[in-house]
């Protein structure tokens, strides 16, 4: 088509993928199966074009819904503290919004982030880099609940448990646990993290109640780690005094090495940048082009679940070179933080440019070129290629 | 595993794909290329487990969007009217919302549902069943405002033009229509449609301003129409004495029978019904489970651009013999209409089920067997097949 020809890119392709990974552009074999599709579907990405945005508007934040949806009604709803703890505790919505409040700004993302980059990849929502989001949650501290529950002297860990069931057929391994039985959705968290500064069991989001899909009427938030962590449509938090066996823990979610190797559960957030796509898309393929007539500001945010964003670097030319961007102020502890780089498309013009950008905490973790291959296809965090082409 | 066969199924099956098409399971070659899935992400589905409520909740709505979703600020928007017309007009926000206010719950349906049931399919997005949806809008009825700024007589259809831009480098069709230059999302409605009772201009959704993602801060709702025609983020309105030749009535969402077919733009919605999936999911494959204990209800919506429903039938037998459901109220005249049927499942146990609905409007419309195939995979309706596993 003429239009094509005159931005410097070739026509469409038609059929072929070619969504670029981290380290190298796709295999032919990179299809997906319709199974995954509807995953796709269900399971809702962010809008990448949000990214110059502190908080992500409802409609545009991504949703992981292990199960269906559980619909519950705010009348008569409560959850439990129970187990290993000197005094069961049964707290009501209203309860809950007359502890001490806190507004937090926090960023979420899916443990599965970056799973279609994996090669082989493994089967479940085959996320690319789509999979977070930044709302401000509005809600009461966890540490205080447990404190008044009275944890005793064995207490390891803190069951989360939603009111989402179903079954996990695929389960990744077969390590004595029944992931074919009917279970509710459960994560746990060690003490020393459950009691930590930020966890809270948020009821709203971005000022109004939580949406269906986003944990109505009360969810977790853990906003160091991965989503998984933060379990929507509480029902119940019950203290152990052992690891916890269940199927999202022992089964799903796990870094893996290979299909013998039990491996570990996923924790904190893997160190990331990602960039707003620059210029307009394709509609089809989403291919980004960028008319060379002065310099731009090139955006985005990074965030790390082990520290503070130290440095964020960029690169113009497929990540042979990096510059160092410059850093915004995050709104608060738990969010992202912003970053932006001036670049000038002009001596680009009529080529395709591979845009990176590059993010380091200050515990020293710095995003990988390659990614580390892991069975699950979990917690992706290599440095992205965004194709541009300049005309 | 275990729990798998005791539910009376084979253990889910890993890498191949099995998701049901309307008439037949499907071929092995039924795979979506990483762009297409990309696009699943971007564009998000409506969660079937929400087919038993008559409003569908924010974060559950199905989405589509073309380019990207523009930023718009309320502040100084402003749309225009002109073209055809004895008295061009500007109307704020603000405007809009001092001139007769219409409460209207209003089905949506993306014209490309059913794309991935047809063989072979149509690169764009690659929907299932999924993209559906009903908010309750407000607005202000349209007739009155083209009234206001006077027709001309020779006015043929009024084109509605978004904020949103970008090119269709897989434009379906090259006949003419340069797709690949930058262009703002236009559609065109002819001016008896544009005229009737229920076009409306949108701000607000659920009783709150519309989200970025659904078009805020002013959308066009044609709530008989398929989705494209309900224009978010909308700039401006002209009216035009030809019939509209831009891309996104010309090249994209055509009925084609074949490629070189110039086909008809698509338009009014065709009868369809959805069942609420009964029982409880597996994560991955989405198959669902039925303990056989007692008798249950079977729920679901039906709808027409055409006109009211007038029969839902339902299948438990893939589609050998069909039984009446019965038809609840709508909440008005351009949303869904529930129904509902009592099912026994316990003659069935230890086997899979196929679940069908089929809706008739009262236009003797009614959803064929076998959907009709077009080039663009646009607007199937197809009767679908929901296995469901009884244990």
């Amino acid at each position: 088509m003429a239009g094509a020809a005159a931005m410097g890119g070739a026509a469409w392709a038609g059929h072929e993928p070619r969504r670029p990974t981290p380290d190298r552009p796709p295999p032919s074999s990179d299809l997906v199966s319709y199974e995954e599709t509807v995953l796709a579907f269900r399971n809702h990405g962010f809008h990448l074009e949000m990214l110059d945005q502190e908080i992500t508007p409802l409609g545009s934040h991504y949703q992981l819904i292990h199960f269906d949806i559980p619909q519950l009604s705010p009348a008569g709803y409560a959850i439990t503290i129970g187990g290993r703890v000197k005094k069961p505790l049964r707290l009501t919505l209203e309860d809950l919004k007359r502890r001490p409040v806190v507004k937090e700004p926090a960023i979420l993302e899916c443990a599965g982030v970056g799973r279609s980059y994996s090669h082989p990849r493994a089967i479940y929502v085959p996320w690319f880099n789509e999979p977070i989001g930044v709302f401000e949650y509005t809600g009461t501290p966890l540490r205080p609940i447990l404190e008044e529950a009275g944890l005793l002297d064995d207490a390891e860990e803190v069951v989360f448990t939603g009111h989402d069931s179903g079954i996990d057929l695929g389960g990744h391994v077969s390590s004595g646990v029944d992931a074919g039985a009917k279970h509710f959705f459960e994560r746990a968290l060690p003490i020393d993290e459950a009691m930590k500064d930020g966890v809270i069991l948020a009821w709203d989001a971005n000022g109004q109640p939580l949406l269906p899909a986003h944990g109505f009427p009360l969810r977790l938030v853990v906003p160091t780690w991965y989503g998984m962590a933060s379990v929507k449509w509480l029902r119940k938090l019950t203290v152990i005094n052992h690891t916890f066996q269940g199927v999202e823990q022992k089964l799903v979610y796990r870094l893996q090495t290979s299909s013998s190797d039990s491996g570990r559960p996923v924790q904190q957030k893997w160190v990331r940048a990602a960039m707003k796509p620059p210029g307009f898309p394709d509609a089809i393929s989403r291919m980004r082009f960028l008319k060379a007539t002065e310099p731009i500001r090139l955006v985005g945010k990074a965030w790390s679940g082990f520290g503070a964003i130290t440095k964020v670097e960029v690169s113009t030319d497929d990540r042979r070179t990096w510059q160092p961007a410059r850093l915004g102020t995050p709104l608060g502890p738990y969010t992202w933080v912003s970053w932006e780089f001036d670049w000038d498309p002009r001596p680009h013009k009529g080529k395709e440019v591979i845009l990176s950008c590059r993010a380091t905490d200050d515990k020293g973790h710095r995003q990988p070129l390659k990614p580390w291959w892991n069975v699950q296809g979990m917690a992706q965090q290599g440095v992205e290629r965004i194709p541009v082409r300049v005309f």
